[in-house]
């Protein structure tokens, strides 16, 4: 079933590693309502057979780039515009990545030169994503730009490390480039919060099992899943959301707004 | 041109004034999105010819109702109910007056009594809509309920006086019973934070022109128009936003998070 | 041990019901820092033998008062001033109660006529104590009040019922008033959002040893006392604090701002 | 006048580097109220002769030391504890600087290796002295951790350019290290967001001076001053306020929570 909601946009959806993630399901979605896009992703991310597929589906195609380096956004930009026919209506960053959690180093013992590219990876692309836009002047007005957080940006969840700071950032970014890119383009710039989701990249995380049942037994709706949270950005990048900007958008089932439930009171009953 | 996001959805609009209301102007968008609907509003606020102008529009009809009365709500269901055949899907609550604001009492000088009244009528009538909705069990899964709020619930603008205190409690109602109505019937909850509006209402207060032009030097996209907002809670009432509850969601042009923009900087340099 | 950092300051101190409550424990250590001060409870809620027990310590007096009553209010300042032979330094409001709650009645099924009284006892009384005072002119410039929260106001509770309405309110009343009060007369107005506490009005709650079982193993220094509270309040009286206005302060050992524990983590590994 | 908050206490005070700074004032109070500490700075922001006059005043002595690199951190530490004669028992982190701000770079035109610098500087360093801290074990139980920030991690102010992220970083390391440091050692670790402050430091930012007057317009008790956030810190390292943690504490003169002031208004009704 299609609304048309973004017939005649075009954009570029990042972060698409397979059929788990958050950025598939927004690629199929977005396709649905009519949008034309290019799928992206780091070369070391990619896996080819995977995404090559979702591009068939999508009717459309895969040009990898490093979201660190700015001559490979650069690059991906001319690529795009040139295969989509004119400049972008939405870009979708969904990149998160930490050395220091992957190789299991506490926060007490962090390696500075990993947190660095914590920082690179998961936050400051987002910024050189927008500041190459801006300079090759790639969005149409109206455009909207999206990055996808996690609740550690407010609030400590041990297991996720310096990603909550990488979280932080990417949240500052999206206020920051979001007042910029307002005033010169009316392009708006907003994160969504999202739920702990069964992707690849969060089920990587240590203890993410306990923690993905806590939060489903605190959200009074249960964790929201990866297609609602798609759903939800296509509702970004429509019309329909134009006057939202700079915010940080929890599509959470109301997790974050629930100090504790009845399930939890009833857990601790017992004790 | 429609989208038919709320094809098939049967709801309440209340606080269509007239047509610089934006529940006047969501009201259109509804019907526009397939909705079917009852308006309301109470007797002592309502301008008959022109909410039944509306209604002709929209091709409905109009139910008298105080939403500070239990009992106008349980009428207003019931009659409501019947006549769009069903149960509802979506509710907006668009109501708010306050009798120290209109009677120019100051905030170190306010009536008690109509404190009570402020947020009797701008707010635990929005408890009233949603326990008589829960007794009489009449929203179906998975529908959505709406305030509307301002930001004046979070930082202090003098001239809104008791109507501050009136919009917090409205925010902390949407949170308590997002999550009651999440828990029994997947029901969300929300309110949106809207750019000051030059509705009737809006105009009423005083020094309003001039913070209406500071709201607007200060947001990076200006403020938010009615009819944007009216898309908006069309889309928060859509299937595409199932899982956000809780919520108090800024559609104001990014004013919420601007902290001074370059405009205002200008204006305090000549000083 | 006596840092003397209330030397030469006078003040009202409500709500010390029982050696449990933070205001009695505050009373203590005012005095300890060489306040002068006047206690004052509703006539309704007072215990005369212990309250008469706190005074003869504190070397004070008691003067009843129903801080929902203008006339109480006035009545106590003007005899509070005489006895303390001049102006006010701070004020604490500790008062609270929720007829809704104490009777059981659900959220979904609230008493509207006990919703009124609830935000009157527990919030708008804030707003009265400190109207009064603006139109006594009995605040000395620079001088600090203080009401006491819980987190509700930000989070649901289920168990917390209408109460989380009222925090709200008192957080709203104290920012408004704050605004004002600054401006007018250098008074600083501010909440302090306590840890739950093993008070006798605290321990009133249903679910309520469940939830401070499980705010304490949330919190990495465990629940704040209240007699680390009472300590925090006097040095929010003190003038070491004068630049603090219109927040709400976390006293809670961390809880605010901690998404999940590695205690509560381990507790969901078992499931 | 001494009320001997601090008798007893060890500390490290970073950051003064003229008498207008925060730190500087920050230790005569510190030094007043009974505390021993060691000064450090970065050899490269050092003015010598200040900063040695500075601990004539104090009775100790100054450690050169870049916060950016763990073997100066580990040396400080190491020669303080020496000097003072055991474990820490407070720690203020005043150091921010970016290179894009100092060399007039645009936030749509960031160079990013002086990104990294900005961040490393600015708030990585204040992750680096707690881990150097935590490994060495030399901090005492219910020790307190401060860094300054600004309400640039919330709100956009063009001018703050990437230090709002830098300030975004700081509140999240205090969050994500203080909940560390509570389960560990009960030590805590909050961030204090104080007022524009006429500092070397802050003056140097572009606009700063037209920004302090909007403040000073904003804010119901004027901007706070610097001696005035001196004591603020101290009270924040005193044992008074042992359970508050994770916290970033406004100290602004309410700036942070007023909307709009009637100045501001008065100023927009010309227009």
């Amino acid at each position: 079933m299609s609304e048309n909601l973004l017939r005649g946009k075009r954009g570029i959806i990042t972060g698409a590693l397979d059929e788990n993630s958050i950025a598939w399901k927004t690629a199929l979605k977005a396709k649905e309502q009519g949008a034309k896009f290019v799928l992206t992703n780091a070369p070391i991310a990619m896996r080819m057979g995977a995404i090559q597929d979702l591009a068939k589906q999508c009717d459309t195609i895969v040009i990898p780039a490093d979201a660190t380096s700015v001559e490979d956004i650069e690059k991906l930009y001319a690529e795009a515009k040139e295969y989509l026919g004119g400049n972008f209506d939405f870009i979708l960053h969904s990149i998160g990545m930490s050395p220091n959690v992957r190789k299991g180093r506490e926060y007490g013992d962090l390696n500075y030169d990993w947190v660095h590219k914590s920082y690179d990876i998961s936050a400051i692309s987002f910024h050189k994503m927008m500041q190459v836009a801006e300079k090759m002047d790639i969005m149409n007005e109206w455009g909207s730009i999206l990055g996808l957080s996690y609740i550690a940006a407010q609030r400590v969840y041990p297991f996720y490390n310096d990603m909550a700071e990488a979280k932080a950032l990417l949240e500052s970014i999206a206020r920051s480039y979001g007042y910029r890119y307002g005033k010169l383009k009316k392009v708006r710039v907003n994160t969504i919060s999202q739920s702990p989701t069964k992707t690849t990249a969060g089920t990587g995380i240590g203890g993410f099992d306990s923690f993905f049942n806590f939060s489903d037994s605190m959200s009074p709706l249960g964790n929201a899943p990866a297609d609602a949270c798609a759903s939800y950005i296509v509702m970004m990048f429509s019309d329909l959301t134009r006057y939202v900007t700079m915010q940080n958008l929890f599509h959470d089932g109301g997790y974050s707004f629930t100090g504790i439930s009845e399930d939890i009171i009833e857990q601790f009953k017992d004790k």
